[in-house]
């Protein structure tokens, strides 16, 4: 079993009022190579960030991280579009930082860094790979993809009040500019991710065609930024099975209806609650108030502790040690 | 406790006679991304070969893994200036692959990579680090680096019949080049890397400056190569302890004097023997003939399974199924 956190960037995340995944849009760009660090060493080492929402509520890193520790975890970070250096190792499938969806050709790169991806998931000689992403904006770009594939499913987020109509409009501003119709690429993914994604997503459904094509058990780890790249890999033609392994956070959220997007995609979700309500810590309260909800594979990992039967408190006590070294680090040293 | 992997190139492994780290010096070149693709996933990936001596002596890289997978161990590949992409994930530190130390200025980015590599050294937040290498010819470059410090101590070989003459002929042609006196760069360990080191001396270098100034415990994973570096590291005025775990094979090697070399530069000797005579195998059997003998990490992984208390035949049972997968891997796939 393989872990692979796919890390990148969209400039769509310095829309004000898009994403929670830093304290601010400067900070936002370094979230990505942080949370590879922070999954990598237990906390950033390059990165000058500790990454949290601008309430303080820490990056879900923190959990896949805790899990890491606890099940030895093996963790392949791949790079997605990374715009800043990490100091976590990356793969490369010659994926570039992201543009602005409202622009014509926010990846001009997608169709390349699909067959990279898939190339390196035919690679993978692991029987089963959870696949993560960390990157901010990337629901706003998920949503882009899914609405130039043609699907009706819609996108979570990581602010407590998903700013949905904020996002169907940067997106219809995105799909006029890149004169593509709402479906106009249906049956055509590598210019819907091209034109309405983002280079994490790109990766990702390059990934799942890769792993899928030569037999190995693919478990998307994470929310509905995964369930937009298998809309791409299905309108790629994977036919194969999909797992999902989500929050509860994410599988709760009134404002979407994350059962019905995976079973139209025919992707088999998991749902795990940490019982985030049995602590009182700032780290776990802002979960519970609905911030963060996913990324960085946090719903893998609660899958993967629940299966291996680790208990769940175990995970909890675990995250907040995490929490409070990462504290620690950001401490040591002056970070912006 | 962290493995770091240094993975790079030298032009000089194309001397005729020099390295055995590969069947030839076409599948040489790609040796470093095989071996970090091994000890990452079991077997090659990305790289086209499987890397085997000319007569067939299986990469150290194979002992590495083995280790790896009996007890957990964290290892992250540093690009130490790699010619060939790799599909095991890499920290990147501005190494670029390293020319010929015949000629003048084999490694102009150096000082750079120093600076690079001290940097994440010293951001690392792991107790203990073991510092591996692999780089096909850098016995040679080694070699060069020792004399340009004006040190005596001598180097070891991937080959039964060290051809030292011919590794001090080539690093006497360099030193003319470059125009450096044996022990002109004393005390200048940044000239000598950068006129007759390697970019692997060079990370490593910076690495053991780093670590022992955040009072992260160092060992060196490896022979004579990681001693030269040593040798670098005490010129830039490193003064603190620092440990060095290699095979029996290396110790053994009537060659050259590996404890006197140790002790000159206060380096702290831990000598590990896999006891290979106990298997019939061809395998092990190279490595008992004085093939191979260290590279990849492989008396640093040997140590660690001997301090866990892992006996010594299960590491040997390991490394033979290690060695089996990679023959069916490489059998799968057409491989030049």
């Amino acid at each position: 079993m393989r872990l692979l956190l796919v890390a990148g960037t969209t400039e769509t995340a310095a829309i004000e009022g898009i994403s929670a995944a830093g304290a601010d849009p400067e900070a936002m760009v370094h979230t990505p190579s942080a949370d590879a660090e922070i999954v990598a060493y237990g906390e950033p080492i390059r990165a000058p960030v500790v990454p949290v929402s601008p309430t303080g509520c820490p990056t879900p890193a923190v959990v896949t991280r805790a899990v890491k520790e606890l099940l030895n975890l093996d963790v392949t970070v791949v790079d997605g579009g990374l715009a800043e250096p990490t100091g976590a190792p990356t793969v490369t499938v010659g994926a570039r930082p992201g543009g602005d969806v409202r622009e014509d050709d926010p990846v001009p790169t997608a169709q390349g860094v699909v067959a990279a991806a898939r190339q390196f998931g035919q690679a993978i000689p692991d029987d089963e790979v959870y696949l993560a992403e960390t990157i901010p904006g990337g629901t706003t770009t998920a949503l882009g993809l899914l609405r130039a594939l043609g699907e009706e499913a819609t996108v979570s987020s990581s602010l407590p009040e998903n700013p949905l109509e904020l996002k169907e409009d940067v997106v219809a501003e995105g799909l006029e500019t890149s004169g593509v119709e709402p479906g106009g690429a249906a049956g055509n993914p590598g210019v819907a991710l091209r034109r309405m994604g983002d280079p994490v997503l790109a990766t990702v459904t390059g990934l799942i065609r890769g792993l899928t094509e030569t037999g190995t058990a693919v478990t998307l780890a994470g929310g509905t930024q995964l369930l937009a790249a298998a809309a791409a890999a299905r309108h790629y033609g994977v036919e194969g099975p999909i797992s999902l392994a989500t929050t509860s956070f994410v599988a709760d959220d009134d404002a979407i209806d994350f059962r019905d997007a995976a079973a139209t995609l025919d992707v088999e979700p998991t749902v795990t609650d940490p019982g985030f309500e049995a602590v009182e810590h700032p780290a776990t309260n802002a979960y519970v108030a609905g911030e963060a909800k996913e990324g960085v594979g946090m719903g893998g990992a609660l899958a993967l502790a629940d299966q291996t039967q680790v208990p769940m408190a175990d995970v909890r006590d675990r995250i907040l040690s995490v929490y409070d070294r990462l504290l620690d680090a950001g401490e040591a040293e002056p970070t912006p």
